[in-house]
């Protein structure tokens, strides 16, 4: 049998791995397949990549695929054109350590585009195996390690985890603002006041992480609190580290995605001038979900000469990012234009994914408030639906004798008789004495679909 | 006219570039394309790309190729088999941290069968986005920045240097022990002991870093030099970094690669159970050549499990290597087996690559040794050639006029009159008052033979 103290962070997703062999060796149980909600990969959730860019990516891979007249015209001319940007013509050579200079400069275009004409310069962008690895670097270069008091960053409860894991492992200390549960996860301005000033004595806190849109909590931030975020940030003179790798997923109705890159130059002086920026993006989310190329890149503003010459030579260490990743980038940045040979084809995979995603968003959100014993706010943007579960003293008290956190107790639970596989939300932060379980949004949809 | 005082650290790279785009306008110079042999590059160099690595690499990216018949059966299957592997059969899922179960599993039978039966356990390995990033995450496990004295790592001269900036980059110190280029660039241990000596009072040193085959000097270690080095690190209880990227570019009449993970198995007690031993080695370097794939892997031997619990945190924090890179890593250790379709091209390309290296590497030493003022032991192993340049007193009080090495002053004209883009020696380390130039010894054939 097995033994449910021995659950802890990890775990969880161990005993999920178990069953689904065990399923697999034929052991009965009330369900015949473990469903996997915990991760936010949508290819994983079952989602088909776009064809587009798998084809370009395929053709790149192995060139003779360029002669192919089983692939669109347009398909082959932009592999061709990947590839000339290739040293030696080819995706197996070292490409310049902050990523190909062309798809550099094609990602500043997007960016500009995205934030109606502001300009953005390819000598602030660098491109990375993945955005957690740059927001790493980044937290690396504004962590002191040998301070005294330590390096403080303020970070949102609840928050994607692998960042606050950064946060600590660099001998930082996270300093939670608590978003507000009952006002659908807003960021609020007091709330960041309350702890900024709770950091007094314990650290000095140097930069605001904020997610946007939100993972756990699926949030959109409006532009009036993105404006109250940057200016307080001005105010303490933080450095803001912007995660907005959900830029693409925002179904919530009146809801709008508003860059905090743009919303910082529109300010103008003196804000737009001094304000430290890093924004993060990245192919993982959005539509393309290809996570297991591992491509970011993170735009930096305002950033002192100095330091970005530290930056450059972090980034440049380890050598470069995978080129394949780094085209995949420059798809998702430059995508097909009306006209071209696959555009009809991509535009329609694309308004497929929204749909589902917008569907199952509603859905999640119905079936979830329908439920006795969970309430949850509705889902704006994201991936994933973070319901509050309202235990009962009889299951807390349960939970506290098995010595585990009362939602690994509710999850172990979902999994064990339901075959659900979610996350526990102490992972991600929550409120002392509120619980909550996280679940990509997409995964149930995506397998009814195909 | 350029400026030959601006030239520093990467600015030959710089200038380089620009004469390339120069000439590709028109402009007129004694030669009509710069010969870039500065890197280490194979495709770079022209090398073909392996047919079976990109054929079924290919049908991973885009599955539809799976069912086209114009793919040799075998890298169907495979393709077929490597999906199969990934999260929701998509190469876009996220992996395990440390890799995918079932490729770790290949690269520890691959270390067997490389080392004689000797075995290799699947969770000491690490898979990683290249593996200069591994080199430097386990320095960071190694040095501990609030030491002092400051820790140490023991560095060969002339070293492969993107690890010496890691070293530094971590607050290390980095104590050079130099090789004998006398002696074929052969690693004395005396000289080691001097060098262990020569850090009392400076630093704490803790690591011994080992490059072996050499870049950029072409030396392959004998079995006695290995089991002298391992000797020497359990005598002071270094812990052994070795990069054995090159271990299947070995070219020297009777010489063998000898893996450090081999000889400190068959030492046998006290030495087997005790030497913590890190051997590093990469789909980028021998016949694959993949440098933009950015896959590496390392093997953890010896290692305090409470260290081995930092290190799997350390990999896991940015999520995982790409998937594509990973599955290139099992395509080069468990590559087309004799009978399979794609067996004969496969054995035949990588003998082509092999007589083309051999080839170069005689000619270029040939080449070198008949010219004035140079001089170069024989190459034995990886993929550069690092001769001695016996400048004359009059072109190093030149340099010094012009406030640079006289190496780069060297490298600047071979660049500007000649065409021919290589490396200065202080860039890598070299002997007080000995001049080098560093070199791709690939490139003019690869060249020649397409
Ligand atoms: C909010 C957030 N930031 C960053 C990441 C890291 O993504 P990647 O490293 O794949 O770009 C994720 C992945 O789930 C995420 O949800
Ligand atoms: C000796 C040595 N080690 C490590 C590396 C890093 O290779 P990669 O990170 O591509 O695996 C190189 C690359 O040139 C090298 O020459």
């Amino acid at each position: 049998m097995w033994n449910m103290k021995q659950l802890e962070y990890g775990a969880l997703a161990r005993r999920a791995n178990q069953i689904k062999k065990e399923l697999r060796q034929g052991v009965r149980r009330p369900y015949k397949e473990v469903i996997d909600v915990f991760q936010g990969d949508l290819h994983r959730a079952g989602m088909k990549p776009l064809t587009f860019v798998r084809q370009v990516l395929a053709a790149c891979v192995y060139p003779p695929l360029i002669n192919s007249s089983n692939l669109p015209l347009d398909v082959r001319q932009r592999a061709q054109e990947e590839l000339g940007r290739c040293v030696g013509g080819s995706v197996g050579s070292y490409s310049a350590a902050p990523g190909i200079p062309e798809i550099i400069h094609s990602i500043s275009e997007f960016i500009k585009r995205r934030d109606g004409g502001i300009p953005s310069h390819p000598e602030n962008i660098y491109i990375s195996p993945g955005s957690q690895w740059s927001i790493s670097n980044i937290l690396n270069v504004l962590v002191n390690r040998e301070a005294s008091p330590r390096t403080g960053v303020l970070i949102p409860v609840p928050c994607h985890n692998k960042t606050v894991l950064s946060i600590t492992q660099l001998g930082a200390v996270a300093v939670p603002y608590y978003l507000s549960e009952e006002q659908g996860w807003a960021l609020q301005v007091e709330e960041l006041q309350r702890a900024h000033e709770s950091a007094k004595g314990v650290c000095n806190p140097v930069a605001l992480y904020v997610i946007n849109p939100g993972n756990p909590a699926g949030y959109v931030q409006s532009q009036k609190s993105v404006l109250e975020v940057i200016r307080f940030a001005w105010e303490k003179r933080l450095f803001l580290l912007v995660d907005e790798l959900y830029q693409d997923c925002v179904y919530g109705e009146n809801c709008e995605f508003v860059s905090y890159k743009r919303a910082l130059s529109e300010m103008g002086p003196p804000f737009s001038g001094t304000v430290e920026l890093a924004s993060f993006h990245s192919v993982s989310k959005g539509f393309s979900g290809e996570c297991g190329l591992r491509a970011g890149y993170v735009e930096l503003v305002n950033l002192d000469p100095a330091v970005m010459k530290h930056i450059h030579t972090l980034f440049s260490k380890d050598a470069c990012s995978p080129v394949l990743g780094q085209i995949a980038l420059n798809l998702m940045t430059d995508p097909p234009k009306p006209g071209d040979p696959s555009y009809l084809l991509y535009k329609q995979e694309i308004e497929q994914i929204r749909t589902v995603l917008v569907h199952s968003v509603k859905k999640v959100h119905e079936v979830v408030n329908s439920l006795p014993g969970f309430s949850c706010p509705p889902i704006e943007g994201g991936l994933f639906a973070f319901p509050r579960l309202h235990l009962t003293p009889k299951a807390i008290q349960k939970a506290k004798e098995l010595g585990l956190q009362p939602d690994t107790f509710y999850c172990t639970r979902l999994l064990e008789e339901g075959g659900v596989f979610t996350g526990p939300g102490w992972e991600y932060g929550q409120k002392e004495g509120t619980y909550h379980i996280r679940y990509n949004t997409s995964r149930a949809l995506f397998k009814v679909h195909h």
